[in-house]
């Protein structure tokens, strides 16, 4: 992390959407004396982040006005990307622009299609959590998180190192990778998570358990669940034909859970168990990281 | 947690089992000014805590000597409770006997099978985590931790009252539950829990992930898969006629999540994600409790 807190190779950056991701980030940035220019759709968050001082100009909805960014980073849900990337080309020139969501076959796509491929850089800071909005970002979210880095089939060098740069100086450890391997493999690493963790709470929600009466694993197996509806639904169907087989993939491991439990010889069970365990334990990262 | 802390009423407590919560038990006992005599299968755990100043008298197998104890907690899986309790009675006329299994039928039917049933509570503290042996036991692992307490259809009140006093003393907060309730409860706070995490570890496991690629949500809910093999499988075991319903509507969700992502239309997965994001927010304990 040599990188993070150094100062950014820009000194303006435009900010489209405040919520935990884009707020977070223009925290982050005007702390390290980047201006930042901004634009939400919810002019209450716009005003906050001016009285912090976070935001040096807010734009409204036209954009007008951000062309002075060298830098835009699109922070919005995944399925309005499109649209919001369809209005920026027009008011910029910025060297990069990058977008923060947790699909990337899609953004890439985007791109290209708008004719900004030479600048884009899809990025998927692998940061935040359940709560959402301008009130839920912090300046250090990004620190020691891993950012995925997606290019497009035209991306200049110059943008590649500017995404670079951008997430360093964020504390960030970016990580370039093709767009289909990064949602292949996001199917399992987190959307994969999320819906395990949605169906687990809507079997607790139908059998009238109260959240309060699990215990810290339960607690920490359902907490994924507590995400924006609206953020995961986006997600879930923009990578629906890799997030599929990934369901399936788990239905049959409980069905195998399952079968061993009711028909089983004790070792069948114990040795999958001992499967799970030995998977969980190969990768612990650190002792927290196994807390209950 | 007024209690806590305060030294139990009886000077003598023997341990059987001296693993995370059989060893926490000892620690925080003998930190209250309770002698502590204890058996562990493994010699090096007894020696370990004579050295560490927690044991004041070992015994061996035969558990000779444990009639001084006045309270005696068998800490052992819960397959081997009914093995130990068949011992345990020749040696003592302690004025309470209690477990800390994670199942309390089993444990309830073997105390009135071996005719200690009036001196007998199941406990079941909601504490530790993955870890097991004596090296991860703690002192103040019981601090705020529910803990169940199961009379038998003979237990006498002062023994109903001796371990709420136990409990109380090691800052945990007893509920009195019925066994049968104790156990169709914890299959879906608890035991479903760790299998739903179990099976999603070996889904991640047979795509070849690393769970180092996992973000904090994904580990969060691969945790519990790293719990030991042993114990889980003889949880599930004892508890599978409460569990396999719990594993079925599970998997009836998953299965209503898929369908709603492959066929449904964009509202129908969105009402569901909010569901479940409703019923993990309705019950927050603290800011705490939902961070990534």
């Amino acid at each position: 992390m040599s990188d993070a807190g150094r100062r950014p190779p820009f000194r303006c950056a435009g900010v489209i959407g405040l919520g935990l991701i884009g707020g977070s980030v223009a925290r982050d940035l005007a702390a390290l004396g980047v201006r930042v220019l901004a634009y939400d759709r919810d002019p209450a968050t716009i005003d906050m982040a001016r009285a912090e001082g976070v935001v040096a100009e807010p734009l409204d909805a036209s954009l007008a006005g951000l062309e002075e960014a060298e830098v835009v980073i699109i922070a919005v849900p995944v399925s309005s990307l499109r649209d919001v990337l369809a209005g920026v080309p027009r008011q910029t020139d910025a060297r990069l622009i990058t977008d923060v969501g947790s699909t990337k076959r899609s953004a890439v796509g985007s791109a290209e299609a708008m004719g900004i491929a030479d600048r884009f850089v899809g990025s998927h800071p692998m940061a935040g959590d359940h709560r959402s909005g301008w009130t839920a970002s912090r300046t250090g979210l990004f620190a020691d998180a891993r950012v995925y880095l997606c290019r497009t089939r035209e991306t200049r060098e110059e943008a590649v190192g500017l995404a670079h740069d951008l997430w360093c100086a964020l504390g960030g450890c970016p990580e370039l990778i093709a767009a289909d391997a990064h949602d292949q493999l996001l199917a399992y690493t987190s959307h994969l998570p999320h819906a395990a963790s949605a169906a687990l709470a809507l079997t607790l929600a139908g059998a009238g358990i109260d959240r309060a009466k699990l215990g810290p694993g339960g607690r920490d197996s359902t907490r994924l669940a507590g995400g924006s509806a609206e953020m995961w639904t986006a997600i879930a169907r923009d990578n629906a034909d890799a997030l599929l087989p990934a369901i399936d993939a788990l239905e049959a491991q409980l069905q195998r859970l399952r079968a061993e439990l009711a028909r089983g010889p004790e070792g069948a069970i114990r040795a999958t168990l001992r499967a799970a365990r030995a998977w969980t334990l190969e990768n612990v990262l650190d002792n927290a990281d196994l807390k209950p």
